[in-house]
């Protein structure tokens, strides 16, 4: 970031006053540009034991497994955002019944927010974006062909697998972790 | 948003090619400025039948009462976020338990996630932005002060009041729900 967005101008970068970060901040008119986390959501859309995953049709990690998820638009609601990348990448229409699996990676300033969301039918089809859609059983996921770490993270998570079981245990429906700092 | 924060061109405003919404676009260097919600993460410190308020020293909302919460920094995780913002306005540590509640607000762009956390011991006291910190059982919970709606319905969650306990039925530990869209 070198220019202000509001006014052009060349941005100073500093702690401002009362801060205690420095800012991208703007000597000619002021502005203070802060820059924060992005938010992907999503949905872990599930059939009675099985859960719906999409296969990517577009770059990073084209061909390889995801559950449906995106950024988060401005003006929507979490779940609004879970539920249109749902529709967008699988065709399919969900109930949300809680948020799922919270994950941070610090160091490209994401946050991932799964809901666990029952499937209102079968429903679905692959969206733009995918290039197959299929439910698949504990045994039947392709945990080496699975686009994300998020991903891996949250299917452990719903099938109560390797280390996120025991978060799972302890904090109830939900479960919580984050990639290790780098 | 007018101009090119990389390269200070004069930014046009349409929907790019694969895309379905008008984005911030520069002709001139061809990066594409997405504009994507915030994070606001904090915690409801919890002692025994009491949780820790503060009262804002800071506008908006100077003199009202809040739970300790602020907007998530980069390269951080969601949790450490949460724990950085209570010890710096109530100097208080915490063992976070699991995320509470989950609030947007989508007219303003933005997103709250709190979590429940225990507090350590009785160690704590007004941060900068603080003027005042204590500890409320449910009686005692200002409700006509407190700052923001976020913040009475993360406390409505806890104390399973009003319509949010409802949800907390539905859901279990998590209770989630949004602002209506305006």
């Amino acid at each position: 970031m070198k220019y202000c967005s509001y006014c052009g101008s060349k941005l100073d970068f500093r702690v401002p006053e009362g801060d205690n970060l420095p800012r991208h901040i703007c000597n000619e008119c002021g502005t203070i540009h802060y820059m924060n986390p992005r938010l992907i959501v999503g949905c872990v859309p599930v059939w009675e034991d099985r859960v719906l995953l999409c296969k990517r049709a577009i770059e990073p990690r084209h061909g390889f497994w995801t559950i449906p998820a995106g950024f988060m638009e401005n003006g929507e609601l979490v779940e609004e955002g879970a539920m249109r990348e749902t529709r967008e990448e699988a065709n399919a229409e969900v109930d949300i019944q809680s948020v799922h699996t919270v994950y941070s990676i610090p160091h490209i300033n994401q946050v991932y927010m799964f809901f666990l969301a029952k499937l209102k039918n079968l429903d679905f089809s692959p969206g733009v974006e995918s290039l197959e859609t299929r439910l698949f059983s504990e045994e039947e996921i392709p945990w080496d062909e699975l686009a994300f770490s998020s991903v891996k993270f949250c299917l452990e998570a719903l099938f109560q697998r390797g280390s996120s079981a025991q978060d799972s245990a302890n904090l109830g429906h939900f479960v919580r972790s984050s990639e290790p700092k780098r």
